[in-house]
């Protein structure tokens, strides 16, 4: 095993103001301050890059260490690989500790641009480009090895209009790998999953892109494969409820928030036969632009009272904005989802194609379900979209420097 | 079937100049005169992108239509699709004809930035980011369609190292697809599986990827998924005799090349197993610059005459580099190969990883037929890497405006 190379915690975040809480906020001895840390509102620190004037994008550095984990608030970069494991039988609380030890040690390396520990493959960090990685904790973790001492992530109620592949089924633990080069996440991928092998085994890796750095104009909204502008409401990190959408404020979990993955397929091939009008009109917007049928621009606020000509509702109530959007403002949550394309020889372009639905919530039952549950009950875009695989995982308060995640979790286990 | 848009063909390449032949070179009424702008050396067009001041990497337009295919001489951007497809039953030169015609004229708008004709999800096309398509013949073609009449692409002949996968297989049609963003690159290879599929059956898909744009500094050579910095001994499009090694001189193929396509698995579990010594021994170049281990630089020329202080050569006789370099400057092609990494739950780390091995070159059985020959007798590196895929395929030379590719070459048939 790897050993720990600060043996003193080091209490400095670097490069990021932090705001301290009282003492009395320390969840217990030995356990560090990333808890005390966040347990006031923390100034939000989305974009923890580091912009040395002159250096190249690959050179970008988003800081691992902080009151909340990376690779949540932090502008998703162009590819992401998501990484479900199962912890090898018999790897309790004790185990999994050296696991998040080694693995968040790992992380703390490679985000910086610099090989893990051991690296068999040194240069392969040297061009962090925007790296994350972020853990999450499925509910066995809480269930069984955390005794129900927390309150942490729990399974999704099952919804209509699912059609769960047993192959993307929940994990023990996630790891999102988040960055702008896709040789930088073949190799942090490989050295993480190097070092979980004994004590924990991948079931499935799901891999995605978004546009590549620098393609095109910055603020552009990303696109997914069915043509649509996706992603336009989502509460923005500079948004006043932000932190209260985001991150949990639970005992345990303060600073941290829950990822809810969610692998939808899209039947491209019936989609294409519809016709443009019968398109936007499914998802209540335009293709070109993204602006809600009733509006002009991009971010203009539907208006879903208004009519046309024949007193007909111009953005149909069934349409996926109408169903998707809440009168309840808690009802939100952050997106942060990637287009997937594989190769399937058993269709018929040869090549099965959707979304790797990744979405953060401070409290998934509260802001994420309702309106899975209405979109489940009636969402036009139904008719093209099919949810193959479903999990839900906590993700813990990011560490201090000489700390790991999950660190002050452990902690808590009766 | 998609008409065609332009019923005179344009008789300009857009934006390059081109040397043209007597009109004693044209190979036939109707067939344009792509055969005759290349019956002489062209100036090399290697770098073809459009660069207007000021403009986002994503605009950059590598043009279609020239002498030669684009993908081939142009630098290689990150994102490869290569497509492996299958003509259909019974469908012959004709139905080959009406296929090129349709696909030539999709990667002619889409490598502009353009909707390919129909387009369902035109929005998605508008980032050509250096986008190229590149068209392939395999050998049946050449046989059975056009009975012999034009000495095309033949099969390779076994090699003892090889391990070839029934999936990985040779198919009548290779299409090069790469592009900076992966977005890009997913729309114009759905557009063309869709277009290609009345007449044409995808068998594989493989993607691979290099270094995202702008992430190193320019001129980096790519490592592979073993570190090694990969490419070096490349010849260069400015190199004198780049044009003798890459472009065809052959009747109907004058202009064009031969893509090798071998998928190189790598067994990065045992190779992770060797130290650093072990590895830079069994490639013969250092791997913190890929220098070869009697030099300094990375573009050092290895001398593999000289010996250590025991009288041993530095450089193993059986090591990588040793092997692969031929004292024969006529046994050298251009390599344009990409990583690969698959998910594979068989595998202990839970992926596949490797190279989608690229190679063209004027004349395989000259130029990479013995240095394959060569390696498979002997190298070291042949202890962790093993070719599960191979094919051959003939690459027609480029068409102008209106034209597509092939069309010059079909019209050769017995």
């Amino acid at each position: 095993m790897t050993p720990d190379p600060a043996s003193a915690p080091a209490r400095t975040w670097s490069r990021r103001r932090v705001l301290q809480a009282g003492a009395g906020a320390l969840t217990g001895a030995g356990l560090g301050w990333s808890a005390a840390a966040v347990a006031l509102p923390v100034e939000d620190s989305t974009d923890r890059t580091d912009r040395t004037p002159g250096a190249l994008p690959g050179a970008r550095v988003v800081e691992f260490h902080g009151p909340h984990q990376a690779g949540v608030s932090t502008p998703p970069p162009a590819h992401l690989s998501l990484l479900g494991l199962d912890l090898r039988r018999g790897v309790g609380a004790a185990g999994l500790a050296r696991l998040m030890r080694l693995l968040s040690d790992d992380a703390a390396r490679l985000t910086r641009g610099r090989p893990a520990l051991a690296d068999t493959e040194p240069e392969l960090a040297f061009t962090p480009a925007a790296l994350t990685v972020t853990f999450g904790f499925g509910p066995r973790i809480f269930d069984e090895i955390l005794g129900g001492a927390v309150d942490g992530a729990k399974p999704l109620p099952p919804f209509a209009t699912d059609a769960l592949e047993k192959q993307w089924r929940q994990t023990d633990l996630a790891v999102q790998i988040c960055a702008d080069d896709p040789t930088t996440v073949a190799h942090a991928r490989r050295m993480l999953l190097k070092d979980a092998t004994g004590l924990a085994r991948p079931r499935w890796i799901q891999n995605g892109f978004r546009d590549a750095y620098g393609m095109r104009p910055d603020g552009t909204t990303m696109r997914n494969l069915m043509g649509q502008v996706d992603g336009t409401a989502n509460p923005a990190a500079t948004d006043p409820d932000f932190a209260e959408l985001v991150w949990s404020r639970r005992p345990g979990l303060t600073g941290g928030t829950f990822l809810v993955l969610r692998r939808i397929r899209v039947e491209l091939e019936t989609w294409d036969q519809v016709d443009r009008a019968g398109r936007e009109a499914a998802v209540g917007r335009r293709l070109d632009n993204g602006a809600p049928l009733t509006g002009r621009d991009e971010h203009d606020v539907p208006d879903f009272a208004a009519t046309d000509a024949l007193g007909l509702p111009v953005i149909d109530p069934a349409s996926h904005i109408a169903r998707a959007r809440s009168a309840n403002p808690a009802q939100r949550f952050l997106r942060r989802g990637y287009n997937y394309c594989v190769p399937d020889p058993s269709r018929p372009t040869g090549e099965d194609s959707g979304l790797v639905f990744v979405a953060f919530a401070a409290d998934v039952e509260r802001q994420f379900v309702p309106v899975q549950r209405r979109l489940a009950e009636l969402d036009r875009l139904n008719q093209w979209i099919t949810t193959i695989g479903s999990a839900v995982y906590a993700v813990p308060p990011g560490c201090a420097e000489g700390e790991f995640v999950g660190q002050a979790l452990l902690g808590m286990r009766r």
